[in-house]
């Protein structure tokens, strides 16, 4: 069986790394020949993910098709499902690629989003900060990530000197939430409909990037886990949904505000590989592929941090017990996201300690 | 870093499958275009492993040079290592190819292997077995594997039938140990000459293939822990080891009887990718890379199985909580090694119950 992935970054890498262990064999397209999981299985070229030929030549001998970016045009997932199943729906893609699409689809769903508003011209900023109050964020309602294409609005003057881009890109301000805390709830449909949930983790981000994740998250109220199943679960069930979604919460007065969601593999889902009875990326390809969802339970207490920009002395990190490292093959640049470590321990107290080292020796790099 | 490896069946694309997120890349010597390691590395093709061009090829940028299984051709890791380290030693190599130096190898450490004699010749047999008594293993001193090459004299008679082949093969004599169970142990070395040892796991054979490993091996006496250990770090200052040893123990009367010693990963301990804090491939490659190795502690318990011949329905054995599916792209045939399973439980009733089932499947099939 041959799994084809739109995309070969590191959420691609570690599909193929979980999935060989399964008998599986991988096909990625991607434009880049150093590609992360190029450097581990097949690579097509592709110069603009909507060339027909590339995608017909991609598609042929494929068992599945699935995507680990959620950028893919939707044009070509649409293109290619007429050849071969396309897990997870692309209808689900159309959704997430649009950030009001995706608030206004949660809360027709009775789900709690913050407060929202369109905003297509500087009167719709106009009116929708009349009703939305400050503080405020303005976004790009398409291909934002880690942070990008997002302005927070504090007070009125900030949204006099909002540079609007000619030609206008649709945007979409979002209320302020207050939060206590993010979390992220992973969610697994399988093609016969069962569902899986992982425990929710606490993620920490800075400069709009996932840092630090903590799972299970600490202190969680087994109610506040029952409240995000139910979420995900009308989510993956209003999607006819299969594969791994990720959804991000906001906490708040002991509520959950759904603030996005992916409909793939995630970041915050990373410390599954080591963390958890089954990976997230395990877990996708056993969805898509119609077998048994694998249990969610964690192993001991992880927490998972990303490494930006340069890989510190990889001996020193290997040096510290219960650190596993996870490299992409990139080359470093800043910002850019080229491995992370998982600090998997037996226990909290454990994991204290070996977190204070890790602090430590990353501040130092 | 390229990591070379001679031979590329599903030792080395375990190693590939653990290199990987330490940001290695890897290049296999094998004749097999199917080889289980082609699937997700470099393969270059060899018709011998002798053939001096294509070590010349296979060498090339190499970051360090390893193995897969021990009937390397000893020329071969003698070459490679006047142009790139190799590791473990091609001593090691040369003591593992061949049973008498192998024994006499222990020997000459103190340390206790069962009765042997070398057989060259019809009156060999009889003066040995005059020594060793019956029963005995008689086996051929190089190439054997699996339970291959060896047959076990019950009686005199045994012993007159022999099939001696022309042109001789070298034989050893080896007395019968009564042992109440097979054990192993996993040591590493690292290149800075400090060791970890994993706990020593419990074997179980039928027509000389492994097909259980219990581990940590049920009822461990700490004392026979420590006595093993002391035995591997013998034999790894002897070689000035770098790398994985599994050396496999019968365990009568309480002490330990060294069997049999191999010079890299081994199936005895395929348990640790899901069993242990750090699997025997990722310290194999941390040892001859020279980082810091990995802890060994286990992580729950679990108990590994073969895949012999054919693969059960993989939905099957997915849909076993605890069950860690490892498949080697391999086709089917009788008696070959086609996969593994892992249960990894949090305690030994839950492996109890899970390996009832388990159990039950493979019967079905």
């Amino acid at each position: 069986m041959i799994v084809g992935v739109l995309g070969g970054g590191q959420l691609g890498r570690m599909l193929a790394l979980a999935g060989y262990p399964l008998g599986l064999r991988f096909r990625f397209l991607d434009p880049a020949p150093e590609a992360p999981a190029a450097h581990l299985a097949e690579r097509l070229p592709v110069d603009d993910y909507e060339n027909l030929d590339a995608l017909k030549r991609f598609a042929h001998g494929l068992t599945v098709v699935t995507y680990e970016f959620e950028n893919v045009p939707l044009a070509a997932a649409r293109f290619l499902e007429e050849r071969v199943p396309v897990y997870p729906p692309p209808a689900a893609l159309e959704v997430s690629q649009e950030r009001l699409a995706e608030k206004t689809f949660f809360q027709q769903l009775g789900i709690p989003v913050p407060p929202f508003a369109s905003v297509d011209s500087p009167k719709d900023l106009t009116r929708a900060l009349k009703t939305i109050g400050l503080p405020a964020v303005l976004k790009t309602r398409r291909f934002g990530y880690d942070g990008k294409g997002q302005i927070v609005l504090r007070e009125e003057a900030d949204a006099r000197e909002l540079p609007f881009e000619e030609p206008h890109r649709p945007l979409i301000l979002e209320g302020f939430v207050p939060f206590t805390r993010e979390l992220s709830l992973l969610s697994v449909r399988g093609r016969d409909g069962s569902t899986v949930f992982y425990p929710l983790v606490e993620n920490h981000h800075r400069d709009g990037i996932l840092r630090l994740t903590l799972a299970p998250a600490p202190d969680l109220d087994p109610q506040l886990q029952a409240e995000a199943e139910a979420v995900a679960a009308q989510a993956l069930e209003a999607l006819n949904y299969v594969g791994v979604l990720a959804i991000e919460f906001f906490e708040h007065a002991g509520r959950l505000l759904v603030n996005e969601m992916a409909p793939r593999v995630h970041n915050s889902g990373h410390w599954t590989i080591e963390g958890a009875e089954t990976s997230q990326f395990e877990n996708h390809l056993r969805a898509i592929l119609g077998y048994p969802l694998g249990a969610t339970d964690p192993v001991g207490c992880s927490a998972m941090v990303n490494l930006i920009g340069d890989i510190p002395d990889p001996a020193a990190l290997l040096a510290i017990p219960h650190a596993h490292l996870h490299r992409y093959g990139k080359t470093s640049r800043p910002g850019r996201k080229v491995g992370h470590i998982t600090l998997r321990t037996p226990d909290r107290a454990t994991l204290a300690q070996e977190w204070v080292r890790l602090q430590q020796l990353l501040a130092e790099e």
